[in-house]
């Protein structure tokens, strides 16, 4: 929380946040209105229950300047993005929120507000959670729940050799936000528009899973996952796990306008696109023969899907750079540690 | 992490915390080793889930100096109490662990003994998770999955007048123990045995759920939760929930030997019996023509329980001291704000 929110009435007591969150708990009767210990899940016959949890603190996850209304929006996105890339559909999340003090009224206020838009729009509710005080950075820890048909998780580490691999949406974009975010000089240093520059800073601090995507990756796609560490980190991981390599060319990885300006005005920023993280775009590979039926189905769905190069047999992931060289990258994206 | 544990070697990077922690994974196939991006949880045919979220953090919910093993122990075991409060069997959890500084290997090998001990004890897996890096307490982030009989959960609202109130085990034990952490010489003052003084430490660092109650929840009580926030605000929110009142007999109120001698020596110490919190003892609600079927069967559970009043239709919370007069309560429990 910033300094400057920190002014205002404050919210004593537990209660008065339950009172504040309870509507976002609204019409899942397993919520119980916040008002139990635990809350309740009903899994329709013949789902499964996919879960995941991915806590976001202040100075780490998102500036102390950040809007609670998008800080709020990012912390059940980021967490939503995964279910999305496991094919399922998002249920519900329980939510432990914990500040060194007393929030300010008003930013419980907005950070509902945030909540609400972000859980309308991925169709799932706040089912529980905990409130406490504790030395430290603002931290929202959400867990998750999501739902699919039985059998039909799309797994990480199921890559085969000569799979089609796909990202959606483009890469980069929420890295070159946070940049603008640190330093808006770079805005007229890339030569952006103020849409293109509003368009950057949108994508980091408001990242849209990939839900439309998630029937299509049931039905079409051998592995995926999202891509919260950087492309290089991610794939390296779904290579890892599925015991295969990829070589993808950098020239076909999808780069928004801003973004393509930003590199054209400094190469270096290739990496940002690559391995800083923060996409949440989705990572697929699809058998080759499925490739054309994948690409119709989302272009069906409007969702944007490029392919950027192949699953291969040989274990070794290579970006290949425009000017055909492997692209040299020690740090190969965002490890916490 | 007290800063003695901060000597040794550190475990640097995310990778070699999930290789010290997978073996928890083993035996539950939707954790999948803890290699893929989030958890399946397959529901028996039949049964609802039941979830909880509960973090602690160091400083505020265990002390820097406190064993690995115990942290880990208590972070599990007071989320569980939470599910064995409404009649719930645990599956598995979550756990997102947050570091200022990597941690060292010893530390998280002390952790990882602890929380195998917990997961066996409790019958659970650990099903996923995330770490990473942040300024602010250690903090541990557990979210448990349980699973209950197609509408059997036992809520917390729906407790009735002239309801029987029970409580398991002791209370306050946990509270004098953390007393007589931070002030050792009490051990003396309080005329404890070495083992009594041992026993109240134990409490405190290691809470055990009362799994074995759940399935007798489930048969007799109206109403159940678990008191980790001391009986006064665990009971006022029973009461609250419910609609209802209740009538205690403090002299009802089970403790320990060792707490029956601490409260000999000061009088004032009742309040950490009844106020103070960290018991995870289950408070229940039983109609009055259920009460013998539930005692009897909760002994033949082996499990301790204590009659300690009664629910009212006048909404008020009322627990008498033996003197006669209601205990005056002021500090009525742990409110985390």
């Amino acid at each position: 929380m910033a300094s400057n929110e920190h002014t205002g009435e404050k919210l004593h007591g537990e209660e008065a946040i339950v009172r504040l969150l309870a509507p976002l708990a609204e019409g899942y009767p397993g919520a119980f209105g916040l008002k139990d210990d635990c809350a309740l899940v009903t899994p329709e016959p013949g789902t499964e229950l996919v879960l995941k949890t991915d806590p976001v603190a202040e100075g780490v996850h998102f500036l102390p300047s950040d809007a609670p209304e998008d800080v709020a929006w990012k912390a059940l996105a980021v967490n939503v993005s995964d279910l999305a890339a496991k094919g399922a559909k998002p249920i519900g999340y329980l939510m432990a929120l914990s500040f060194p003090e007393a929030p300010a009224g008003e930013w419980m206020s907005r950070f509902a507000d945030g909540l609400r838009a972000a859980q309308a729009q991925f169709g799932c509710h706040l089912i529980g959670g905990d409130t406490d005080r504790r030395p430290g950075p603002v931290t929202v820890s959400i867990t998750v729940v999501g739902s699919v048909p039985q059998g039909s998780m799309v797994r990480r580490g199921t890559a085969k050799p000569d799979d089609v691999l796909f990202v959606s949406g483009t890469l980069g974009d929420a890295a070159l936000g946070l940049a603008l975010r640190k330093d808006p000089s770079l805005a007229r240093t890339w030569g952006l528009t103020p849409e293109e520059d509003a368009h950057l800073r949108r994508r980091y601090l408001r990242p849209e899973p990939r839900l439309a995507l998630a029937p299509l990756l049931r039905a079409y796609a051998s592995a995926a996952m999202d891509i919260s560490d950087g492309l290089v980190k991610d794939l390296g991981r779904m290579c890892r796990a599925s015991g295969c390599g990829a070589h993808v060319l950098f020239g076909d990885v999808p780069v928004s306008t801003a973004a393509a300006k930003a590199i054209a005005s400094d190469p270096r920023l290739r990496t940002h696109i690559v391995a800083q993280g923060d996409d949440y775009e989705i990572l697929a590979a699809v058998p080759a023969e499925e490739a054309a039926s994948f690409e119709a189905a989302a272009r069906r769905a409007a969702t944007p899907l490029a392919r950027i190069g192949l699953a291969t047999a040989v274990v070794d992931v290579v970006i290949e750079a425009p000017e055909g060289q492997p692209m040299s990258l020690d740090r190969t994206g965002w490890d916490h540690f």
